[in-house]
């Protein structure tokens, strides 16, 4: 057995130093896929894993590289890391603590001579954050089989018509060759992703460390709001369509079902809303708006639907307005695997932590890994919960425990995983 | 004393041979202030007048159009007339029911050989609707000097970026010579405009015509609600400062408090909201909204702002959110003149309909021009109370009663005034 612990001022060094890449005047760091900034990542990834690690890289073709570490049997590698792209303006751990974690985590083995059975493969994926081409966990999603070669070569960036096709090249990958990043049943033994929180579960509880048991399912409707754009002066309070005043009763009514679950483990929000034709002197006609819902629980999804549509038949009737509604999303909840989850907590048991388990509220390219390969998530507090953001941070005393948990949870499943 | 009528034939031709300029293939009529249709309208009503009053047309230095039959006395002229640009999609009646009807009243005059003590001028007022130069009733407002030659030179078309300055020239007028244009007191004995309701009021008390006795006051808020634009998966719902939902609150308990007035002759309206980032997978952070209250009486806008203040103050207190309120236009109302408010009603009475008074809920030309000479207005009913769309539409029958109505008026007012 191991007593060797990651080197935490190493790791520490690698985060600051990776997160000069793309690094704003708002002291945010822009990182998106196809990015300058996300090939100079690719750069000097390839060139630390080259330096300190000495072993060859393998970018598939969907551009997301892999760094593999031998075993001592000939078995299908376990595989740990994450993404190293951002959101605009985003922060320095979201993504990059996962690849530099799993660097390190290969490193501490190299230099302690730890022989492992299974093969350690780090990987960093491509385009997890949400980005102009309008698809997420971009690169766990094409090696999971859930998106296929005609679907992405019809992509196109939405802001400049460029298309992904050429993005991909950009970076290394070849949309054409994209059956070859497809993994197959027992081509990977296990998957490990650690990450930050992004939430307030950890710091509110006081907690440094959790192991994820399902990353949330993500539902999503479309609704249109139709009322009457009549002038906003010679139409009397009595005789008005509003449809934002609509929107105004069913937006409230969604918290209040959502509030009354008093559950931190469901939520429900409508961050997209458009007004038509959106002028002060013409009452709202018409109000589009995206209804989101989260929660590992189907149970709880359909309940808050049919509680909504309740809400929706009263202001239809009350106001006289239209409510039509699309579901545009219907994302299943991934619980995450049995036997990873039991080697995660038994890490964080060896570091002296308490073990607790926690529904991932975003979505993580660990959720397209479950469907090839077991797969788990260890996470670490956010603090202030903040993520996305320049301000987004982790005490560097929980990345040292997170490190440690997570270097006990891959050798335990180097033991126990054929 | 004169028994003529209009000639509702001619006046109802000359109503559909007008719209035809600037028809869209919807049905509406696509006129705005400078464009290619503003400019054949023009065209259309200096050649009408040219060929069946044989009258001069002079067009001012902000394009208003001007055509005057001479009176018998060296007095100052009686103006009627309105607009003849629409909004995008508008109808058929607004704005150029009033220009067409004050041509038919000369038109009438002349053929019955009537001679007036006071000369009997029509105008067809420029860019009376709101416009992408976010400037409207401009030809009133230019000629009653509310605004002045600095100002006109800096506005700019915000959709496209041409001045005011260049759209003015190519429909004949010149911003260099504004000062031209400018009505002295003294330069005009009284001015009458005939309108559309472009509400519900006439049409659900059953009448044709009533006169306006004020014109509304204008009162908006730029409002920015600030709350915190964060994950809407990992923020859980207790720990979230949703700026939209805010504004929802602040939406419903406005409409609540306009509601509870009771009153047909005050309204209120957020008609124009934006979100940001406005993404479904973030809590909105932001949110602009122009809040904006319509009455004649101060003293009840003062109270409904008073009481929306303690609403926002609550809102901000129950949600953490920051509510900035910023005034943006305090426009007064204007009370028509008693004369000419007389004259219109003994004008309603001569034709055998009910005296109705109201207060016009929309601004109109007639405002400005009641800070430069004695007005009034007389209005017409509606169908269904709808304008600014290819709707808008007015019995024939109502439209020859208030076209008497305002002709008996004119004659009244050219006897009694000096």
């Amino acid at each position: 057995m191991l007593h060797s612990k990651i080197n935490i001022n190493r790791l520490e060094k690698n985060l600051k130093d990776l997160s000069a890449v793309g690094k704003n005047d708002k002291g945010g760091i822009d990182r998106a896929l196809g990015s300058e900034a996300d090939r100079e990542a690719r750069k000097w990834l390839m060139a630390y894993w080259d330096k300190n690690l000495e072993l060859p890289v393998k970018t598939d073709a969907i551009a997301n590289m892999w760094v593999e570490r031998a075993g001592i049997e000939g078995i299908a590698p376990i595989v740990i890391g994450s993404h190293h792209d951002t959101v605009p303006n985003g922060g320095m751990y979201d993504g990059a603590l996962g690849v530099l974690l799993a660097t390190e985590l290969v490193q501490i083995l190299e230099e302690n001579n730890v022989t492992t059975r299974h093969p350690i493969a780090i990987v960093s994926f491509t385009g997890e954050e949400p980005n102009p081409f309008n698809v997420s966990t971009l690169g766990s999603r094409v090696v999971s089989g859930r998106v296929g070669k005609e679907e992405l070569l019809g992509i196109k960036n939405i802001e400049d018509g460029t298309t992904l096709k050429d993005c991909i090249e950009k970076i290394g990958g070849d949309l054409e060759k994209i059956q070859d990043a497809l993994i197959k049943t027992g081509d990977i033994s296990a998957f490990i992703e650690c990450h930050i929180e992004q939430g307030r579960r950890l710091v509110d509880a006081n907690q440094a460390v959790a192991s994820v048991n399902c990353i949330i399912g993500i539902y999503r409707e479309n609704i249109t709001i139709i009322g009457d754009a009549n002038h906003a002066g010679t139409t009397v309070m009595r005789d008005r369509q509003d449809a934002l005043l609509g929107a105004c009763e069913l937006n409230l009514a969604f918290e209040k079902i959502l509030k009354d679950l008093e559950s931190d483990e469901v939520v429900g929000t409508i961050g997209y809303l458009s007004v038509f034709p959106n002028a002060a002197n013409i009452i709202p006609g018409e109000v589009e708006l995206v209804l989101e819902i989260r929660t590992c629980e189907p149970q709880i999804k359909e309940d808050i639907v049919r509680k909504l549509s309740i809400e929706a038949e009263k202001i239809m009737k009350n106001r006289g307005v239209k409510i039509i509604r699309k579901v545009n999303l219907d994302q299943r909840e991934m619980p995450m695997d049995e036997t990873v989850m039991k080697a995660i907590n038994k890490g964080i048991e060896s570091i002296g932590e308490p073990v607790r388990e926690l529904v991932s509220m975003a979505g993580h390219d660990a959720a397209n890994m479950q469907r090839v390969t077991q797969s788990g998530m260890i996470f670490v507090q956010s603090i202030d919960g903040k993520s996305h953001c320049p301000t987004e941070k982790t005490h560097i005393k929980d990345i040292e425990k997170v490190g440690n948990a997570m270097l006990e949870a891959l050798l335990i499943l180097d033991r126990e995983l054929d």
